[in-house]
């Protein structure tokens, strides 16, 4: 569950899950684990150990990860502080909020990555510069 | 892409994929492979070969399956008419509009279905007796 103030930090949420005889139940949804309205998903496998995947931030994204198999690490910066995530379980995901970097390597070769986004797809929303986005930061913060 | 009445039929909807040396990208958004904003979603794994999950229909909410590894077989039927779909591909979804009645069945071993869903979690949306939703279909299409 996300604090009072969903946007304010870069954090794992636990997601829900249900075991029965049926088998396993991963859940999430608006103003539970789901910390915004999904306009947009995306799966990412078959990437090489040696690749790393993202480097970049968006300007008004939200975005939650979640490694549905397998395992891979993923950086997150709010532009002061770096932190590495190892995500191996579908029962987590990493919530980024806007204005955060990222970046996800050392994909376990089965691995796979469902993210979901709360906008469609626009170039313009993506900040490919890493000093951009520092300066970005800044001027938001002053 | 969907027709012009997007919630007029259940049916398979191809996702985009893109494949470059750092992997396989499958993705979807509203308005292309994503038919309605997602406020849920849910993933189901480890189901036994014998067990059959879903047996239900919802009044309002829309759902995309996507098989995202292994394979399972999920019927869907409009009142009338059923169809069995194999589901094996995590570059295809099987859209389900209101009023379809679903279920899942024949999971492999590894089979992870993740299902987007345009409602968050509300008990009276669900229809779990199969005449009670004949009924409804025949009193809508009435």
């Amino acid at each position: 569950m996300l604090s009072s103030n969903p946007v304010e930090k870069a954090q794992i949420i636990e997601l829900n899950e249900v075991r029965d005889i049926r088998g396993q139940l991963v859940f999430g949804q608006l103003n539970g684990a789901l910390p915004f309205k999904v306009n947009r998903f995306f799966m990412v496998s078959e990437v090489p150990h040696d690749t790393v995947r993202g480097a970049h931030a968006h300007r008004k994204c939200h975005q939650l990860l979640v490694c549905v198999r397998g395992s891979l690490k993923a950086l997150v910066d709010d532009g002061s502080e770096q932190l590495i995530y190892e995500l191996d379980s579908k029962t987590q995901g990493l919530y980024m909020p806007p204005l955060t970097w990222g970046s996800q390597f050392e994909y376990s070769p089965d691995a796979i990555l469902l993210v979901f986004a709360s906008e469609v797809y626009e170039e313009s929303d993506y900040i490919n510069d890493y000093l951009e986005f520092q300066e970005l930061k800044k001027s938001v913060l002053r």
